[in-house]
């Protein structure tokens, strides 16, 4: 089992890759797969993150850090009656529609750190635009509230009902549409399952332009909705960088054909970019075209130990340089996090203990050239003195906040912040904190300035949260960084975005927001402040 | 001279490359810089291209592509007064309001193609983003509209007022304002020429995600508004995906901050998408951020002559794959276009006769790997017959339009459509009009699947418009394409718009209008249709 999804998470690498217990070369530096590894339980990321979450939080207790519906008040919208659900089982038949017993709505209802909960009657899951069209019509003329949901893996509650809103979920609009094996752009329904789309297009000889822990069960759809950033943004750039089109049905049912597979269209406002990141607020997404890059023929980790944080900037641009048009991603860990990780999970380090750890990988298209450029950087760096010890190894990454969490309790914030703090920030908040929590670690995209601050204690203490929030949100804005990188606003944050946003630009987004969903039927709650 | 800008424009290839009357590789292709093209006159694009056109249309005569302001009714707008001036002087001193003579509006009032005219009686250039605030308080309190104008390279006339609208240059607000060389963010002012900003970034080690024929007047304000693409968005992708925050001035005078410099900001609607490609009818860009690459440290250049399209589209998808992440050109020529060249511009192929010709350029970071991928990439095509001659050169590309205008009048059509289909769609045209022109030709941004389909003829014929311009663009609406690859819409194609745009998109982008400039005042007449 262990071995198994090891090799999964490395499926890319080549085949001589695949042997973990012998050295992949034979420099000077361990250049290897340690051992380690192989004692440690390998769950794929979203299955071991579930499982963890079960075990810690058996009962509905923990809804601490979302601003619960008991302090919003519910909008004017009308209350579900049995005529909804006649209309609903006209249009989608009995099956498609979910209004039974609280268990069956459990899965839609809560998030899946369970830190929220909502309170819906009824899911729906259509299997076409045409009837999301005919369910918002009906949703608009009896002013119903909705919350259109993907695979439910949205850290900030975008996609949990608040009040009783209609769910309406896209897990059965999977289809793909195509895959042009010339441009590789794939079109397909916004239900699909992004692991299932990267399969497909694997086969075909392309890779999706993003990937992330959730990847076997958020969907696409999903993804567009919070601009879900992941591994892949180093490279391909965000969904705003490989987005082609987008097919979304509107408040009042009106289907919005955006779907160019074109890569360059200016005739007008791109108005698909206003969905890419909205998190369901103006419309729900129906169909995605999507820009597919080739896929690298060989994949190359480094996992690197160093002695201080200006070595790890110096070897970050050294690594830009040297590994060029290959590098793929360079994330960036700090000790308190290695040991969090060692501690709960078991995941040592595979080498010995560092006060920083850089991961970096390389994506090219000739592995011979690959191996060439990786082992010069890595050569350089040694000899230069910024990186004390490396080897090859991934996975690891995947699996830090599950160790997070089995400290009892954690706070994840996912911040952007110049480079060159991106290290102050957990110290000044570590000495902020005090001995009132249990760890503050550090760990994130480096390459892309995106640092995941995570805050642990061993249960949940809301005096804890009500001192740490003004002081990580005002240290953001104060760095002009953003309160949300790639995790987006959600239901728990929107009270935050003036951290982020101009007073003009929200009044800007509120302004839209009516002209595309005048009476507030979309995922009501969400994202801009009330 | 001619050498001098020869290197000028191959200025990225390295030492060896630049004696350009040896061979560069052994190989049995032939990989060298012909001699033929020393003997060619090479000035820049931009400088040439004036030249040409000044020498073809010495008079005003030429405004019969546009729909000229004869047939539009002005707007209700107030007319300048000399209070107006008053105001304008008050804010920026006599030198920067421009309302003399003709000759002196005549720069700002008539675009470098020559086929459109405006009749703005005054042109403000402001220093600041607080000058142009106020310069449009002053306009939307007196209801007169406004023009912004860059470096007046745009090709559908956005730039040009219709009537008598005020003219805002950015010309003046050309302050780099700070490149961070940890993560090649640069910010800096909208009026900042491309070609001056490739420098300032290249000295440090980056370039421009973005180049162009226009590279030496175009202004990055002026590139964001009209979403420009140009020879690097195959490796770099779009100004939506390099481009990380913008400052504009809205119709009020509201100045709208949106300067993220982080990479990943996922707090709200993304507005700045909504000014890239809106060319100045929603607000002046002020400020802008944007992702600048790593510089390439090794460049080539292939030029290929193929037997078929269909051989073409075989090592169009055998460069990507072989050339994989160093690919970053692939430019498509056909033989009608190559005679233009040679005919008008004594630039000949640097190879013998094709019926189909590829340019191919490669950007890495590794000389010798570079290398070793391009000669096998161009080894295995000749074996495998795809590829039948190549050589090494640049800079034809950029002559090509300039050859066309030599023919005496040229339609240039900026199209993406689906690249099967590509050649298709040239061989269409040209057998629907027949002898009633010139040539009709094709080349463009093959890994783009952007087109430029060209039509020439001895003078201006509005027959022949009349019959092109249905044909054309039902042929791309018919093959779901767009009408308008990277030229945007301007005053020359909004009543084309419904071609590539739905009409509810088309709406809601007329409802975004009205909210963010209800009186209709910047750059009126542009962009949607009436």
């Amino acid at each position: 089992m262990a071995s198994k999804q090891f090799f999964k998470t490395l499926r890319l690498i080549p085949q001589k890759y695949s042997n973990d217990t012998r050295g992949l070369h034979s420099c000077s530096y361990r250049y290897v797969v340690n051992s380690n590894y192989q004692q440690c339980t390998f769950l794929t990321a979203r299955q071991s993150k579930s499982k963890i979450v079960s075990a810690l939080h058996p009962s509905k207790a923990y809804y601490g850090t979302q601003p619960s519906s008991s302090k919003i008040t519910r909008g004017p919208y009308s209350r579900l009656e049995a005529v909804d659900i006649a209309v609903f089982t006209g249009i989608l038949g009995k099956a498609r529609v979910i209004n039974g017993a609280e268990d069956d709505l459990d899965g839609f209802n809560v998030d899946w750190l369970k830190s929220v909960r909502g309170n819906a009657q009824i899911v729906l899951k259509p299997n076409t635009t045409e009837e999301v069209s005919q369910i918002m019509q009906h949703c608009h003329s009896r002013n119903l509230a909705v919350v259109p949901q993907g695979g439910n893996t949205g850290l900030n509650g975008g996609c949990i009902a608040i009040f009783d809103e209609v769910v309406i979920s896209t897990s059965l609009m999977n289809q793909v549409i195509n895959l042009d094996e010339l441009t590789g752009v794939l079109t397909c329904q916004s239900g699909c399952v992004l692991y299932t789309l990267d399969e497909h297009v694997k086969e075909r000889g392309f890779v999706m332009p993003l990937d992330l822990g959730a990847k076997e069960s958020c969907q696409i759809g999903g993804n567009l909705s919070t601009n879900a950033g992941g591994l892949r943004v180093l490279r391909y750039g965000s969904l705003h960088a490989t987005v082609l089109g987008i097919e979304a049905v509107l408040a009042d049912g009106t289907i919005l054909d955006c779907m160019s597979t074109m890569k360059k269209d200016n005739t007008g406002y791109d108005l698909k970019h206003l969905f890419i990141g909205s998190e369901g607020t103006l419309g729900i997404l129906t169909k995605v075209a999507i820009q597919c890059p080739i896929k690298p023929n060989s994949i190359n980790l480094a996992f690197l130990g160093l002695d201080s944080y200006s070595k790890v900037l110096e070897t970050y641009q050294k690594a830009r340089n040297d590994l060029g048009e290959i590098l793929s991603a360079c994330e960036y860990i700090d000790n308190e996090t290695m040991k969090c990780a060692e501690e709960n999970m078991n995941l040592k380090a595979p080498i010995s203990s560092y006060p920083y750890y850089m991961m970096i990988e390389t994506a090219g298209s000739n592995a011979v050239h690959d191996e060439d450029k990786l082992n010069s950087f890595l050569e350089d760096s040694m000899k230069l003195n910024l990186v004390t010890d490396g080897t090859a190894i991934w996975s690891t990454r995947e699996k830090l906040a599950d160790a997070m969490l089995k400290d009892g309790y954690f706070l994840i914030f996912d911040f952007s912040v110049p480079l060159e703090i991106f290290e102050k920030f957990v110290q000044d908040t570590r000495a902020y904190l005090g001995a009132s929590v249990k760890r503050v670690t550090g760990f994130g995209h480096l390459g892309d300035g995106n640092i995941h601050l995570n805050i642990t204690m061993e249960k949940f203490n809301p005096d804890v949260l009500a001192k740490v929030e003004p002081f990580v949100y005002q240290w953001v804005a104060n760095h002009k960084g953003s309160i949300s990188a790639e995790h987006g606003i959600g239901s728990k944050k929107r009270h935050l975005i003036h951290h982020s946003k101009s007073g003009e630009s929200i009044k800007i987004m509120k302004q839209i927001k009516k002209l595309l969903d005048p009476k507030n039927i979309m995922n009501p709650y969400k994202v801009l402040p009330e």
